[in-house]
């Protein structure tokens, strides 16, 4: 049988960062023989992404992931912090992981730094969510060791 | 049978966008032959949204908008804040979609702006919640498209 | 038989905001024959609101208001957040409207205004929640109106 | 049968509230023939005061004082706003009061004063918690007061 | 039967805290003939914690600890709240306590000094748990006394 993976993304990105995500996510699998099924759904922008997720997790995927792009103001950051709760929530509900993808738009310093940004996170993460799922042991060994999505690591601290 | 949806709005907001909501829907609906039936309550101000949202979606609404206008001082924000938490949480307990369409006061120049302000961003987003109810194809090919509604559209970045 | 009515005062508060919030409901109440009893119950600070009123709305009150003054520093408005926060919940686990009635110290410019402005509140909300209970189609026909409790209303503008 | 009283207090903290709360709780009881029994639990700071508190009031305690002392930096003042929130919630989940105690250490100009408001602090809210269980008319009596804790009370204006 | 323990770490943190965490249990549970089981986890970075460490405690494990390393920038900082109100909502639905390990990168002033706040804090925390199941008296006996984890302690001031 295979394992459903729930992907929610918006119409307000500026990036179909969903396209990157599943296009991973099937290269990594089919090399792997992980047998996925994705189920994904659009919604208008990050505060509708909790409940879709919740609704896709509650209709039989195992796990998550959440594609958004908050805008540069404030009220945007603050949208950004009650879809971060939402989807806090949901996965105490359900018991499931679900990685959050989050670009700020200020974080690019331009349109095309942007994309890269957003093409990078997405893509990482949507291996992240492989491993959490069919082989947990990559992200042991990678314990501590500064792993970055969206930019380039950076180093560790011997302690 | 009828497609119940809720709409709550508030004595606070200074424009009168639950009746732009209305005028959207039952005219897109028309055009496409969908059933609905829209019920409706107003709430003294926007923290008095969640409870009424949940109480419509519990007597069987499928779906719902909130309406309100938060006003410009930092204490309006934090009700902002709070209100979308709750409707948060409502969507959660329900497993429904609610789209909150909140404008705020201070996004808006003088008054004529504002009023357009409202204005695009109610009927939009009233449009917006048909799709998620009968159409959600129509959001999905808008994936990451800068989609906006309240200001015009911004344009995509290529991932 | 009564329909019972739930308001929690605080010892912080400046100013008798219970009392004023008692005779408007009790004099509005008389002149529209509706059957009120209210159980009222006083706490020290804001926070610790919201268990006195899940307590009185799980022992049959129907509705309640919340009164409080939160202090004018930093710290005083995070507490007026979280008790905020927990009056969201009380609503949303008991499936009842609270209406909550904050003066906020430094919305006044002096003692004078302070009382005038708790007493314009207090007031405008206690039938507020009268209208929620007994005569929604008040609230109904006042909305988008730029409606305010504890200053002058604001006008609407087109939309 | 003895009423069970939770304390909660902190290893972080830079002064032994509980030992106030303490001798304030005994003193009062005796004098007034309430028999109480306290359970008290030290934890290493506030953000863990709240399921130690849960746990107490599950065991059969009917009401609970959390006594922490947030430090100065900001991110003391987030994790002050969490252990908040998770009292919060603890009371909502149990119906039961507990009243918190927290002394930032910024409020105080020297240690000697940090001294002076930390035993008035947690002396009136143990006194406090008293009449919200044994005589709520002593709270009733100073709604709308000004009451403080922690420093001298205000004055109260006329509504 | 050996008390089993949860530990859920990052591969965002820039040192290994889960091992100085382990080493700081597994010698103290010896000393001390305490029977412990250790189950690990890594999660990509600290929102991912709150679910991993439910599963965990869910799974048998009688509390645990979270280690992670927030960013300095802003967004960073989000996460570490949206983070610890997981945690929050985690010990409040299983009953069990979770010491939150964050070292804040800004914390420190090089790296140097990163490594040290890390491994003391790790090291620190780790031992309080211990006391937190197996020896809660060597808790209570440093109530208020300004112990602190990261840092050195700090002095009580006499009440």
């Amino acid at each position: 049988m295979k394992t459903k993976i729930a992907i929610v993304d918006t119409m307000f990105a500026r990036g179909d960062m969903g396209k990157v995500a599943i296009e991973t996510m099937e290269k990594n699998a089919k090399e792997n023989n992980w047998e996925i099924e994705i189920m994904k759904k659009t919604v208008p922008g990050i505060k509708d992404i909790p409940v879709a997720l919740l609704n896709l997790l509650e209709q039989g995927c195992q796990a998550g992931i959440a594609l958004g792009m908050p805008g540069a103001a404030k009220v945007d950051k603050t949208c950004a912090h009650e879809a971060s709760l939402g989807i806090q929530e949901v996965q105490l509900m359900t018991r499931k992981t679900v990685l959050e993808v989050f670009v700020h738009e200020d974080e690019a310093k331009d349109d095309k730094d942007l994309a890269e940004i957003m093409h990078n996170r997405a893509s990482k993460h949507a291996l992240n969510l492989l491993w959490v799922i069919f082989k947990p042991e990559e992200l042991e060994k990678r314990a501590g060791s500064g792993e970055r999505q969206g930019r380039e690591n950076t180093k560790s601290v011997g302690l």
